[in-house]
């Protein structure tokens, strides 16, 4: 590859000032740390032994440090002086993630195993642990921590504040636990709509994912990372990760060089340039290259062009299945040389321990230099000191005395709210009247899994329902909006069907269905699936309700868009729930009483077919002959009130390349109930270099206006949000003509160099 | 793009001794011309006018020299004095291409109106037309010609000296009918299988489609292209056109330059260098540049490296569209410079005639160069003096006598045997029994659009069935070959249900029912498809019958692998018919009459579901946890006997640079049935730079053996065939274990350098 050699002009163009990207040139220095803090890294530099370094750039799951055997710990969890002996000890290895396997520890219990494990490490090398958890909606490994809406609900929130506001509570509720990093946020853009992972990403576009990852950078590292409610971010995954040609998990991702910088690479120059601390590698390939070994995007790009100066952790056991899987090494040993020759910092080598012994070999052997070593180091090291771990290690729980509080509660509910998205509301049959009885089916209405995804009391979000028994189900939630007025029959699980009669039957006694389909939890290899379409079972069991005539509100809930493009025309109301967090069920009652008005839009394309596969930003042929035809666009989504644009407004009809275009618009909320909305500012390119997209996201702010208000939204244009990535795979932006659009307004102007 | 800067490596590695490529730098000399030659197309530069020189660049549709509106001229077709007055009198355009529309004339109507039209063309600028048709299958356009299987059938053979016997065929019919320029072969890597046009190509795998293409473009362009019974063979598509992201034909192909250069250029490299006389264009983008304006690909690459010399002609309209659908020119005469410029020699108009002007509009006004323009002429002239144009224009049908022959008939029969695969034949329902009656069923059974597919009297194949009456369809065929034992019963078109009731109520009466599925004719952008799901009537129809318990051979005709992953578990026979042409019906007859023993084999992967498509040369990550898990795999196929592999020996256990290493094996026929069988010879890189492919086709060979017979094969594998595209996006071969691969047969060997 030869990837992005001038990539400052990606930083020219889609960041903003630079606190981090200044670089010295010495490795061994680091702008987000003091100078007295410098010295004291290369203090620390000379005073490790080879082999406590090869330890530092180790990072081990828990698993290793408490009784039992490997993901089948004790329970309760019971640190093994013996592995504490061996792991910490004996091979000084200076990280740690995950939970003790099977049991979700409170703040005191983090808390206390924690101070055992960091006093360990204090006294074998005097440097602190860098513990670290996938909290990717709230803390969900701590018992009693919140949860909030996955990040694909986030994203279809289009409000960035809540998300800041949910990355921060994250933090607090993380240090509580005397975890202070956190592998949040994932930037990845979901380009392949059956990947497991698409809910974990902000969804299909690339400013999306930017805006809400910067947003979700600021609320967990605040001002200042070293602060005692924040935590150190880890951007996902280093990158390219988000569309398997396959569709399966960790597979390999085809992307050109233009491709790659256009829409894999800004997301990551933006974070970086706001202080992200930490990165973790994608564990897939591009283009036949395994990105743990790809020296050119993890070092010349990574480090080179986007400045980036902290930690770089490997993804689960990658650089193993580097020889395991990929087959580029012969064995683990090349495995570990090749990695580190590419840029890598640390390896979550997650269960085994051969890595940093190898390392110490590949040292003495000449096949690694100290150099590089140290300059590996250093980043670790220099985390650590940002966060200030050297001063405090543990935090004590009675210091945060908001854990699991009410203002965590309403703000888990708030983010549930803004995230469903009404789809159809075809004559009003939502909100729900006032006498009315509601019949609820279906596999989703009455379980958590089904709310929270992945990464939920267990990497599969397998123990949810044991863990979130108080929070309500649909089910739940919709008995208690409508005392005495819903029955219940589930008529079928996710993929056979059940009492199918049954739910017929009580249907005569509804004037409404509400049916739950679509998706339990389940990430990465475990989440493959092999088709788009819905089970078999969920669509007979809905079209048998849909044969008793009664109306429908079809609620759809997992993270991925599968198909409901006959159930949908048959039903009356449609929601995308997505994973809404446990207060999922709260917030759908609250839609379909009325007391919640619907806010959300998709942040991505709902396919009508399986094999009918584009994004919103297609290119002007994939949409001839009327071959764009979602179910339903990308920026879709209803509300129970009514907003009108107008007085759209350009503050010249020509830009030049040092200037701003305003764009003036006016939103009115004609309908008769308050109510929140996003507005998306797209632009198109009328001819360029680059066959252009039919239209691109470039900006979007979400108000709240009561019935009969107007506000007045200015927006703000450079060359800068014109730009792509030309014939020369550089950034441009081209003179020519451009149009704005707004909702149903649209106006052009010219861009001049 | 940079691509490919230094693509003789390419040459060395893939392709044999270089007859064309020798570039000597003068852009106005030809290698495949005699000095002489050479002379007369320089000085025939001399004496055109700019204004002829454009008209040479310009290809128009017969359809404005005939009268009656474009696309709907007179029944039957009539010369138009006023328009050849306008296209060849003031035009002056030098090429001509297609069929009179609406009808399809016969050799010696065809001879009549080249002759009047080649006589004008002389009168005017003294330059010889240059017509042209897609004879892809056959002379497909020419009353009476003999049409063959399709090239998805004819690289199912795996029967390349069948192949060129074919384009052969197809020549001398071309001939008789004055044609000397053939569309074809195509040798789009297939890697899309929703794509409308995977069937014109040779499948999925690369080496196949350059197997086959260097076979047709031998049988195409003979010993000497100014042969009599030679035509100009046409490379079609460059490049890169059979993967589109989307599915839908002419949307955009996204291919990083190391798979650019791995999968879609061996193909063209080989054929340029067997002296392939013209290529056409890629109608669709790559990483988002039109094709047509690809600088880099069409010059630097295929010039350069490739070292082209001949007649690079667009696709139909393509031009045009650069500014209608690509958006990346302003107005259509920006389109035609920029096509130019990107290298371009011939625009195929079609029906339009603005390109002409705007060429002498473009020299006038300086953006193009006269000797740009000479460069494209002069290629056009070498062509056509290549050709003997200038000596003969027309030739006379009567020195054709074989035209439409028994020895035509007998190699269409043969393209329909070989190219037929059987999937399954558990329990061996086939070859049918003495006294067995049989049901046949559905769709496919009782037409020849099903058969043939498009560029079948007609772009769409509609009027197969108008001019194809005497030919057999499946039900015919079955007729004739049981008689008194078929009963028919359609049971459903392709979309909908029909008496499905007669249908069961026939089962009654047979011992087997053939279920015919599939697809109709279709091409191009007409052949979107949404789904790869076979229709629901189709599989309705199926079940109906299936309930009936009679046993069932499933036939699926068609050029996609539509999903049969149901349908095929419970049927006890099932073949893919794909497009086996007109003799189509009777091959399927005397496979199930065991009269034909098939030998055919897939040359793609077969899909079990709608979203997991992935090719036989994935990588290791792709088939993990069973997750390569297709249908049916590239190279399946059964026989009625029992072929068996033993005696693999390798030459050497150790390949060195310049060595070849003997893979020799036993292949014998166990069973009591003779029959033909193709042996595919794999290999597999064990540990590689870029992540290894499963497996690799690297050589195949096809024999026939009698029962109890066997024959020692011998395979040779050199460096060259364990290259693959590096890092560095060069071709290298690694140090390294490789398997050799044949069968269920495998064995070891180190290349060392």
């Amino acid at each position: 590859m030869r990837y992005l050699t001038t990539l400052l002009v990606i930083l020219l163009y889609c960041t903003c000032a630079s606190a981090q990207s200044a670089d010295n040139g010495d490795p061994l220095t680091f702008s987000f740390l003091t100078e007295e803090e410098n010295t004291f890294v290369r203090s620390e530099l000379r005073r490790l032994t080879l082999r406590q370094k090869a330890g530092q750039m180790t990072q081990v799951a828990v698993d290793l440090v408490f009784e039992g055997p490997t993901y089948v710990l004790t329970v309760p969890p019971e640190l093994s002086e013996e592995k504490i002996d061996r792991v910490i000890g004996q091979l000084e290895i200076g990280s740690l993630l995950n939970h003790p396997s099977r049991t979700y520890p409170t703040p005191a219990e983090y808390h206390d195993y924690i101070a055992e494990l960091q006093a360990k490490a204090m006294e074998t090398t005097g440097v602190p642990l860098l513990y670290g958890q996938d909290a990717i909606h709230g803390v969900n490994y701590v018992k009693g921590a919140t949860l909030y809406a996955q990040p694909i609900n986030v994203a279809a929130t289009f409000n960035t504040e809540l998300a800041t506001e949910l990355a921060s509570l994250t933090a607090y509720e993380m240090k509580s636990a005397s975890i202070p990093w956190n592998f949040s946020p994932a930037m990845d853009v979901g380009r392949q709509p059956v990947w497991p992972r698409n809910w974990e990403s902000f969804g299909e576009d690339v400013y999306v994912n930017q805006r809400f990852g910067l947003a979700m950078l600021q609320g967990y590292q605040g001002n200042s990372v070293g602060d005692r409610t924040s935590v150190a971010a880890c951007l996902k995954h280093f990158t390219g990760y988000g569309a398997p040609a396959s569709g399966r998990d960790r597979t390999p991702v085809y992307l050109p060089e233009r491709q790659l910088k256009e829409y894999y690479l800004p997301q990551f120059a933006a974070a970086i340039d706001s202080g992200a601390l930490s990165i973790m590698v994608n564990s897939g390939e591009i283009n036949g290259v395994p990105t743990h070994v790809n020296r050119e995007l993890l070092t010349d790009v990574l480090r080179g062009e986007l400045g980036f100066e902290g930690l770089l952790v490997s993804d689960w056991q990658d650089v193993r299945y580097l020889y395991e899987r990929h087959k580029v090494a012969e064995n683990l040993k090349e495995a570990v040389k090749m990695s580190i020759d590419a840029g890598l910092d640390m390896s979550m080598t997650a269960v085994t321990t051969e890595f940093p012994e190898m390392v110490v070999e590949l040292v003495q052997e000449g096949e690694l230099s100290m150099g590089r070593i140290d300059t590996s180091v250093a980043r670790i090291l220099a985390v650590k000191v940002a966060l200030g771990l050297y001063e405090q290690r543990v935090w004590d729980p009675a210091d945060f005395p908001e854990f699991g509080g009410e203002q965590f509660a309403r703000k888990a509910l708030q983010s549930a709210e803004e995230s469903i998205v009404l789809l159809k509301n075809d004559g009003l049959p939502l909100p729900v009247g006032q006498e009315q009885r509601l019949l609820v089916v279906g596999p989703t209405a009455d379980n958590m899994r089904s709310l929270n995804g992945g990464w939920t009391y267990g990497w599969q979000g397998t123990e949810a329902d044991d863990y979130l028994g108080d929070y309500n189900t649909i089910r739940e939630a919709l008995e208690k909006e409508f005392p005495n007025r819903v029955d219940y029959v589930a008529g079928a699980t996710f993929d056979s069907l059940g009492n199918v009669e049954g739910a017929v039957a009580a249907a005569d006694n509804a004037d409404l269905i509400v049916v739950c389909l679509g998706e339990l939890s389940y990430t990465e290899v475990p989440g493959n699936i092999n088709t788009l379409l819905l089970p078999k079972a969920q669509r007979d069991l809905f079209f048998a309700l849909e044969a008793t005539g009664k109306p429908i509100v079809l609620v759809m809930a997992g993270g991925r868009p599968r198909l409901m493009t006959e159930l949908s025309r048959r039903s009356k109301a449609v929601l995308f729930a997505g994973y809404p967090g446990p207060r999922g069920g709260d917030a759908l009652a609250g839609i379909l009483a009325g007391r919640v008005n619907p806010s959300a839009r998709l942040p991505l394309t709902y396919p009508r077919y399986t094999n009918a596969i584009a994004f919103y930003d297609h290119k002007a042929t994939e949409a001839l002959s009327g071959n764009f035809n979602p179910l339903f666009e990308f920026g879709y989504g209803l509300s129970f009130t009514e907003f009108e644009y107008s007085n759209l407004e350009l503050s010249s009809r020509v830009l030049n390349p040092n200037d701003t275009l305003t764009v003036n618009l006016r939103v009115t909320n004609q309908g008769q109930r308050a109510g929140k909305h996003s507005i998306l500012l797209y632009t198109s390119d009328q001819v360029a270099s680059i066959t252009p997209s039919a239209r691109r996201l470039r900006d979007f702010i979400k108000i709240h206006l009561e019935p009969g208000e107007y506000r007045d939204v200015t927006f703000e244009l450079t060359a800068a949000d014109l730009a792509f990535v030309g014939l020369d795979n550089e950034w441009v932006t081209e003179a020519g003509t451009f149009s704005v659009m707004v909702g149903n307004l649209s106006e052009d102007f010219d861009y001049e160099e």
